[in-house]
């Protein structure tokens, strides 16, 4: 069911230092900062030969990645997602085996524009997974 | 100077369930067990179409995932390893950059049988950053 590694995700506290980090240090291909309000983030894309790694910095109150933050404070890897083909067959195949989709359970349009859903880490050895459908 | 994610690396308390979980609930191809007693590692496999997944598991007295796991009980994600095409280079380059390398600083050859280093989570934002050679 599942397919490529979309991306890493990478919550930090410092969203230049990580940049610059990535860039200079580790000599990645880093984009621009992009603010998305509607997820409460804004996102570095670090374009890697394969895939992605999403450096996330909490964006207005209420992100869903400051309590993460609050945790882990030097940052942490905040999740990994998954794509599918079908996200409603991957969501109603995954609630059959019993795992939980979080939320409402609908799909909403990621940061990519894109059909996602999170599912419960408790379900997947304290790993959140994302799926994205592509 | 990385390359391409090689995997990213789950820690996980029960490798049976955790192995039933990506192939049967994900829908991944999942390898056999294969233990690392070198890296005090049990490690399965999961191979995606881009990258893969490492689910590892401790392997006998003092395996380096012991501690991972007694903070982090349920599991959880433990590192990414990137790819470098020289790794003496990559590491002098860190060095030279402030990043600090893990242990003696100087090469183990990783559960892959390639030149592998560690670099410390505080100098990438609280990731565990392994590097390998390809």
């Amino acid at each position: 069911m599942i397919g490529r590694l979309n991306h890493v995700a990478i919550a930090v506290p410092d969203l230049e230092a990580a940049s610059a980090m990535y860039r200079d240090t580790l000599g990645a291909a880093v984009g621009a900062p992009q603010d998305e309000p509607d997820h409460g983030v804004t996102v570095v894309f670090i374009e890697l030969p394969n895939t992605k790694i999403e450096l996330l910095y909490p964006l207005g109150e209420g992100s869903p990645i400051k309590g993460f933050l609050d945790k882990n404070p030097s940052g942490g890897i905040h999740h990994v997602c998954y794509e599918v083909e079908d996200i409603l067959a991957a969501r109603d195949h995954l609630k059959a085996q019993g795992a939980r989709v979080l939320g409402s359970g609908e799909p909403k349009i990621g940061a990519h524009g894109k059909p996602v859903l999170f599912l419960h880490p408790k379900d997947f050895q304290g790993t959140l997974v994302e799926l994205e459908q592509v």
